[in-house]
């Protein structure tokens, strides 16, 4: 299937949503980016890639990031990292307290910013760099050298990260972050400033799309049976309390960050990532979410 | 397919976990079902059954029932439901009141029994005779003319439900109810007490399994968009506060009743319905959820 | 001392007031008294009585009469009370369900709803009449035989009541209320829709500045340590989530009704009851609130 | 009045208490404070000091400090300070970050830590060097340069206090703190660090049973006005979640502290401290709530 012609019907049709929504502002280096930017790209598991718009041009992939440090914590410590975070919908704006406080420091879910943290702590206590480690992986699954961290924006998360900083400290009361806080955060705060392009991304998590493995590499990042529950959590849980929303809308695993890119999968089929930078009143891209809604819809694909 | 060889095997595997949950005891008529009961009923779109155990004998439906006067609902109404009921994760028990009054009286979701009395009063507002109506509806679903309440059991639950009681005052002091509680709350318990076999469920949730369409008779119930978002609502509401859990762990669409039973499918293949009265900690039957976990993973089959 | 020069110039100051709160609207009866009403009336220890406006027009005393049901359980029942209902502050709005199930059906105090339908509910499990034993209460206390029940307002309350009819039933589900809902809500508009002026409340409470004794007759209501504690709930409890602020500001035990009513005491001195329909965002008389304010300042009394 | 009869009497009774609490165990330095210390001062307001058991020796005094820093900011800022935290009891644990958030950063009052960390932020806000003027106000207070920090106990908080670095992020990321999380902490734990007897504490707070005035100096610390504020305040929400039933057992304003000391004053008449390392449930001196009970009964005083 050529998807260019879709992609194309979509964009136009979606342009009139453009204007309507709020680009991420609490950190200037996200608040400058122009809010008209649109980009798509897919990777089919077969190697063919298709894109439309700015999908090459790189943006902050911001939660987006917890995918890949999920995977990674997974990976290398399997199931007793649920000792520590749940699987369970949040049913709460994704940096809330609230439901923290009253189950012990133990975030509901690993997409949520204090699952996220548990997360990242992991990999702090399981690894000797842990900065590095997350840069290798993701480029790795992406086949692209050249993405780095933006220290500008994780300096500028850094400094207007109270909320963060609170998480942390309030599960380090629980015993749930081993790691200090100023050292976590820096890690944290990294792995969010990420830049990458849509087509980066579409590749990135093709192997959610492919059991868990590396399609042109053959490279097993997860078994089937983590990789298939990987999907289960993102399709659950992945695009804060608008979750429930995107699985009526969307119906397929998918996960949103702030800076306006999303990230789904086709499982069997192909990686695809859409980027738009106004975000609706949960914090997913407006226009992105309509573009999978779309997308879905005129293709037929759909896991039900 | 010939499911009966790894329906046996499952039902051997599982049997160590009768006596580790719960029976339902907040009504007699609950409370006295014998907790070694199990049965698991596959019935394929091609029509094939495959049973095991106590596949043919009845048990109290109870939020089972949700699904199917949900359908019911959707169909006549469409999308202006919505207007009084949510789609996400509620991230609470199934019949808690916070987010309730946090969100202004509209429940999180269909499958809460806030949102299932929204439904059902959905129903008496459009409809003549409700309690004939989803009688009516169940019947035709399933192919069994001798499926009916259970009318000591809708007359135990009267007496002992006062919190469904407070749920519909609640929501009607924020006009989110138009009948009469007293009139709404006999409408529900009756849909609650159905009495039906695995067997029975099995062919009931078919259609959406079909795309929205009975099997055997060609009826359409749903369009294939509706029936899609039926099995993303069950995928992400279906199972209470470990409707999250039970997506990570078997991975398909699935809605449970404090009876003990669980529907579920697999979307162009199957409805499968089990049945063991013992209920772990969320009110899902223990070994349900066991069973269909097993069955995922010895088949293989799954939506990821 | 003789207050009356004080109550005119504090009827003069607070004028301005008038128009900036909102008459309660959720039924009828109670949104079609003008909202200029504006009286107060003082009744000493030693007998004199001290007017100023429409300090002898009836209105609705609503939640004023949650200290007269409380003193008639507290006498009865003593120290058991506190089984089924507690003495803090609640932190949150006068008809909340959250707390509530939080706090498996006992109810933060008995000046909220739910305290006070507990409160009720005990009234009627030990009394063989309880409308006319508040009636009966009510009279004595004031002095007046004419005082009744206003059927139309409970009428109404009845039909618009369902948040109240919620709270029963939760807390019937957690066998915290023993009569059957409906009985118990009959009784409870009842004694909401009880009709006093300023002057018969201002006699009314006078038992509580008095020791638990009611000067004229000398009749023991509450024992001293009763009394004293009673007053403490008001303090602590009796302006709904606006407690502090009034503790704060006035200094002095009171409670307040939707009515526009307010009744406070000052130890040793006095009984009050000022009436202004208009109520502040906490549903307390505005002009209320701050003609009391106004009262402790200018006469310099004070419990501190 | 000789109070040295009934305090001893008092001491005998509540005896049998000791052993039935707990001691602050979270740091080192407060859980090796022996079980069985009890100490009692009373100072009047005409000079004379009354006292039994441990009331000369030196303990923690932790939260009892937000009342001085209060009276220091509510002094210098006024009713300005109102803009940064509530009047309302919190009906929630002490360190809850649940209202926190519903309630956009404002804490509901400032003697639970929320509320402590922002008048301690303000102090730091408006003064040049806030541990300096803390220890010079202290010192005046209760007229003895002795007092001191307890450094070890100020390092050992910060070591532990990692919920109290959650509460100042996390007002923070509201921007209702000013300086960096680091440096009110340093501050806020050296004042929770004071070491005083129940001797220099009944002297401390006596201008608060003086409308304000310190007796022996005459030196006006607060208005009338203000003083009897802060005294409703103590009243309303001085012993964290069992404020109501402090004041419905006690009847007078008081301020609780974790290692075990609680003042408290009668109006007119007298400041008192008690002292008693277990703690109930509510963080509060089991036997020191008792000792103050007895000793309101005994008296017979009170402010109702």
């Amino acid at each position: 299937m050529n998807y260019t012609k879709i992609l194309e019907e979509i964009k136009e049709e979606v342009a009139p949503l453009i204007g309507k929504g709020k680009v991420a502002n609490y950190i200037p280096a996200l608040a400058s980016v122009p809010n008209n930017k649109y980009g798509i790209a897919i990777t089919t598991i077969n190697g063919n890639c298709y894109t439309v718009g700015d999908a090459e041009e790189e943006f902050s992939i911001q939660s987006i990031s917890k995918v890949f440090t999920f995977a990674m914590a997974f990976k290398s410590i399997g199931e007793k990292l649920w000792q520590r975070v749940g699987k369970e919908p949040s049913g709460n704006p994704f940096n809330s307290l609230v439901q923290l406080e009253k189950e012990n420091g133990i975030p509901r879910n690993p997409f949520i910013n204090a699952g996220a943290l548990v997360v990242t702590d992991s990999l702090i206590h399981n690894n000797f760099n842990p900065k590095k480690s997350i840069l290798d992986f993701i480029r790795k699954l992406s086949g692209n050298q050249q993405i780095n961290y933006n220290t500008e924006i994780a300096r500028s998360e850094n400094e207007y990260g109270h909320r963060n900083y609170a998480l942390a400290h309030f599960m380090k009361s629980y015993n749930n972050i081993y790691s200090e806080p100023d050292e976590l955060l820096d890690v944290y705060f990294h792995q969010c400033s990420l830049s990458m392009s849509c087509v980066d991304l579409s590749k990135a998590v093709l192997f959610l799309a492919n059991h868990g493995v590396v399609p042109n590499t053959d490279e097993i990042i997860l078994t089937t049976s983590q990789a298939k529950r990987t999907n289960s959590l993102m399709m659950t849980c992945g695009m804060y309390d608008a979750s429930g929303d995107f699985a009526f809308r969307v119906g397929i695993p998918g996960k949103s960050g702030v800076g306006g890119g999303i990230i789904a999968v086709i499982p069997g089929e192909l990686g695809i990532c859409v980027w738009s930078p106004e975000l609706d009143e949960f914090g997913n891209s407006l226009t992105g979410v309509k573009t999978l809604e779309l997308f879905t819809t005129k293709t037929g694909v759909s896991i039900f």
